[in-house]
């Protein structure tokens, strides 16, 4: 298992640097407007209709000014200074569609975008741009009921502290007090934490939308730290998932049976991750399969017929596999060769054909970024807890 | 009224700028260590044992790099290009305990320090430091019963939209299904939002604190956005409290009455806020007597006899007028004179005197800053729906 998670950070570190449309450009039009992320009253960063981003910012006895957005690479987008002694600048082309991680390099020193709101990646709070998708209604926040997303702050022995989980309860939760519900265990990628699937991956609002749609029956969302931050890429040689596992399993998972309106048994509990938290979900759902009977990997490794085998009882207790990447995690030649486990889409086809129920989704023109897993959980909850 | 907003608006600019102890400097020792208010794994910025407070920041090409935060006014403490090319500075005395908001300079342009988490003032986020306090104990994270704080997205009508709140649940809110419990809308400041009373404010550790000091009998606690932050000082002239009073008694609080287990009665509903959060809650408790039975100015103003007299059913109605100030919001020829409607403690006593329940804090050794109002909440909650 030690050197899966070692492919798997290089995976990673590979496929972080491919967020862009690598397409023709087409010729910019001058329509941009705020990016929706924007602090109160902030007229910067900028969106145009066709994905490109403008920024501007204010320093002006700077030297140099830099984003670590932009085309091809690692380079980013180099601002100019203007007239008025603020620096400005444009990315070269479209950026994909979705939420975008960045920050600003000035003077050779690394700050935040003072125009827009922060987000936890990277292991820091980093600024964030969204660029709108043509099927962003799934993720908007929308004059329907909504569910409320729940600080709690949990006791845990193993670790000596009160640690902070965040539980997505759905609109009816308050009202039926007879009524309980499956539970989700949903997992944040490297560098991230506890924040991040309400924050950049707004799980509240696409629950609300997929309940106000009647396309799921309503389930809890438990969203906690992964306890993966402390891993450097190339530092996986050391990492142990059982801290992390016996905070979930023995501290988290009684909390919350015990605090919420929960259905707390194995058909009822579930547990998706991005990234390493996909990483995360398969070592614990497969050592815990009393406990959990959906498993969800987004952009983070495949189940083979390998996995089920070696996996007592697999058959009979998982009643739903899902793996999820982006489209350009796939692209090239990672398909089928770079791929750790072998190819995704050919793992999940020899997992149906078991008998098992496998599915396997890929976001359009996506790479390994939050609009993946929005979507990968949009696809992911209404399979969830059929039985 | 207007006039008194202006007269605040004034007052509140004053006080912002005396934030730091003006006494003689002790010689510094060097026990320096990360503030706890730190982004993980971050170093600086740092305070030592007496509240000194040293910042480090990487920007290897800058020509100037200054921190909001220092004492006398508002020079800050310009940072000094050190050996290794980050720039180093340490305040030349102790900051007052407690939280402090503050943000970089940076060849003339504002960025936050990326050392350290952010908070949302002066109608942004801002970078955050913690002084700690002799009797930080009180809002400090304990192995105790926690409560949770639960965002919640409620409909407004009047504005359109969905609007966010979070609402304080106490650590047996979840157990009997059946009790129900009083309710505090909490308001936070000019420049500030919904999120401040639970990140800098801490009100979720306070109340934790006290019911597990068995010191308050638990109730919920609503804070939601004021609306007050398209107010620019002097322009106060146009604040008009109706579309933040419709948000608040129309939408919001029936949304809470309907979703939590309250007691929805008079009795058991309390408001209060801090600064311009106090001033709105005068005006919306004093037109709303039916609805509110205690009340809080913290750091926001003052009841006189003369506010009782022109207030039809006050005396019988309200069974609490709580008002607090920082000490340093009460030195030098501002007491009894800078203040509008009069000495706040005097004001106070005539209170009492005609037979209302007046209580008048102070919190020692602390300016127009959280640690006031943290005070001020721990001693507010206790006394809160006795009858």
């Amino acid at each position: 298992m030690k050197q899966h998670f070692i492919d798997l950070a290089i995976l990673f570190t590979f496929l972080g640097s491919v967020c862009f449309s690598q397409t023709e450009q087409p010729a910019m039009l001058e329509d941009f407007k705020p990016s929706t992320l924007n602090q109160p009253g902030q007229q910067y960063p900028q969106v145009n209709s066709q994905g490109y981003a403008r920024f501007r910012i204010v320093a002006p006895k700077a030297q140099s000014v830099s984003v670590s957005l932009g085309l091809g690479g690692r380079g980013g987008t180099v601002l100019t200074r203007a007239a008025d002694s603020t620096w400005v600048g444009t990315t070269t082309g479209p950026l994909d569609k979705g939420f975008h991680y960045y920050h600003l390099t000035i003077d050779g020193g690394i700050f935040n975008d003072p125009g827009t709101l922060n987000f936890y990646g990277s292991t820091r709070w980093e600024s964030g741009i969204e660029i709108p998708a043509p099927d962003e209604e799934f993720y908007a926040l929308k004059n329907i009921p909504h569910g409320n997303v729940q600080q709690i702050l949990f006791p845990s022995k193993s670790t000596n502290t009160s640690r902070r989980a965040f539980v997505y309860t759905p609109p009816d939760y308050d009202k039926g007090h007879a009524r309980r519900y499956p539970v989700l265990y949903l997992q944040h990628g490297w560098g991230e934490d506890e924040t991040a699937w309400s924050n950049q991956g707004r799980a509240n609002l696409i629950m609300d939308n997929l309940i106000a749609g009647g396309k799921i029956k309503p389930f809890l969302i438990v969203m906690t730290y992964g306890m993966t931050n402390e891993i450097k890429f190339g530092g996986l040689r050391n990492f142990d998932i059982k801290p992390f596992q016996t905070v979930l399993v023995d501290e988290l998972i009684p909390y919350i049976d015990a605090h919420f309106r929960t259905l707390s048994d194995q058909p009822h509990r579930a547990m998706a991750g991005l990234s390493m938290g996909g990483m995360e979900t398969k070592s614990i759902t497969t050592a815990n399969l009393d406990k959990f009977s959906h498993i969800g990997l987004f952009s983070g490794g495949t189940f083979s017929m390998d996995d089920v085998n070696k996996t007592p009882g697999f058959k009979k207790k998982v009643k739903l596999v899902f793996v999820s990447f982006g489209s350009r995690e796939l692209e090239g030649n990672r398909g089928g060769r770079g791929f750790w486990g072998g190819d995704p889409k050919v793992n999940a086809d020899s997992l149906k054909q078991a008998g098992i129920n496998s599915v396997f989704y890929v976001s359009p023109e996506t790479a390994h970024e939050f609009l993946s897993w929005r979507r990968s959980l949009r696809e992911f909850a209404p399979l969830l807890f059929k039985n």
